[in-house]
């Protein structure tokens, strides 16, 4: 079973000075996931949640939307020569009923559409994959100052990032700024599949009301994961990409930027962002 | 033709202020790569050096080592339904004689081993398909004082981080320090690709006795990245990943990472950094 970080030696040099010692690094192994038993696709993660990876990974394409989708999630044995498991592939079995996509899931995430591979595609590919509007979530508002507490939130419940500097990290919050889940991963889309899937297996999808935060970018990949999630709100501690923030407007996605004490950007969706009435909105 | 950056109109919250203005973001747009006509993958990436992009792609999965196994790589037209071209499509031919890999690519780079999907697993495939062991490469040798000098440099040069915060940045130096090309993109992986296949194009692969850094983390796709170049030497702003730095051990890659002011870690690979003779080796 892999582990979430692992030791070693490291010559470190500092004020012209060199030593050796011991330094700790965030785990990195491949993980393949198996739909009905036919490979799938294959993500560099650091080992743990791997089922609430994959289904969350399923969740994000679209094969899979409710707990009751899902049939079973198990490592597969005898991956290796002497048949020992190495815990780094599972098999992901949809109930009985539940279409199987055909290959090339992720190539098709972005060119089902008819009108050539574009932004616009990948936007339309999207709005016919989602289950559930986002912009029929009237529910959720924030104010700046729930906003503003989240990335202190995340940095002090980031456990493995103190050790390593090497994770990103997820969370998912309600809009009274209260943390619901966190991952880390060394890959971000990663850590959102992890928190997105372990939502699907308790029955708490779609994720309505809620937000995510992510500790870099907001990237399309990261806006995608949150329409396909049914989450209304994505905070992110750095820069959007223009495709993320065409997303999230076309989309009805609120998408917060920059989030960096009491400043902040919001790119779309500021219906849900509570402005004092004292404040201007120029 | 795709833009680099594109402009977007924010509400911008500051000091319990709101105000609407247009702000700066990276653009972002897939990328369809064909390979002799046949799709191969789909990249997020901001627009430019395209062709770049796919050869130094085709160099990391083992397909391209030299220029003059490229025949041509082109736009494809009529990739929308009224005939005009996105520029996100390029097609890539090989030369007569190279072989063409079979599908699923991406996959089989992780997954080509016979002793099953593990880390180990990871390393065997990239060995198996580097074609020169950069081990061989003893000439580089390089001081702190200019590894420590490589990130001032790339941050002078970074112009589009500048207006966007958005994007990640990578850069080629000899081992004197000078800079030999620099690219940003929305995904780190396709600004390291657009440096090696710029190098390719033009002859220059091998890339012996250069110097890789990158503005973020280092993965186990960065460090195979510069293993299939001929890179000797990959240094990171931030911190690696345990199976980059197994690579990097076992493939004979010097691995610098925490590259911040005169202070660096040395995670493997250290025959290449000179130290003073003043300075403790404990």
């Amino acid at each position: 079973m892999g582990r979430v970080t692992e030791r070693r030696r490291v010559l470190r040099i500092r004020d012209g000075r060199a030593e050796h010692r011991a330094d700790t690094l965030v785990a990195e192994e491949p993980l393949e996931i198996r739909l009905n038993g036919e490979p799938l696709a294959v993500t560099m993660r650091t080992p743990g949640d791997d089922f609430a990876l994959a289904a969350g990974f399923l969740v994000s394409e679209g094969v899979l939307g409710a707990a009751e989708e899902l049939a079973s999630i198990v490592y597969c044995a005898g991956a290796t020569r002497d048949g020992s498991n190495t815990y780094n592939v599972v098999d992901v079995r949809l109930a009985e009923g539940v279409p199987v996509p055909e290959s090339g899931l992720a190539r098709n995430v972005y060119t089902t559409s008819s009108c050539g591979l574009c932004g616009k595609a990948s936007l339309e590919a999207v709005r016919t994959t989602a289950r559930r509007p986002i912009a029929d979530d009237p529910a959720v508002r924030l104010t700046p100052e729930v906003l503003a507490s989240l990335p202190e939130r995340l940095r002090a419940d980031q456990r493995v990032f103190d050790r390593t500097g090497g994770l990103h990290a997820a969370a998912l919050f309600t809009e009274r700024g209260e943390l619901v889940d966190i991952r880390e991963d060394v890959g971000r889309h990663n850590a959102v599949d992890k928190l997105v899937g372990r939502a699907l297996q308790e029955g708490r999808l779609p994720l309505s009301g809620s937000v995510l935060l992510v500790s870099g970018r907001a990237s399309f990949e990261l806006a995608q994961k949150a329409v396909m999630a049914g989450i209304p709100v994505l905070a992110a501690v750095s820069a959007p990409s223009s495709l993320a923030v065409d997303l999230a407007a076309e989309s009805g996605l609120t998408l917060v930027g920059f989030l960096r004490g009491a400043s902040m950007n919001v790119y779309a969706g500021e219906h849900r962002v509570l402005l004092p009435t004292a404040a201007a909105r120029g």
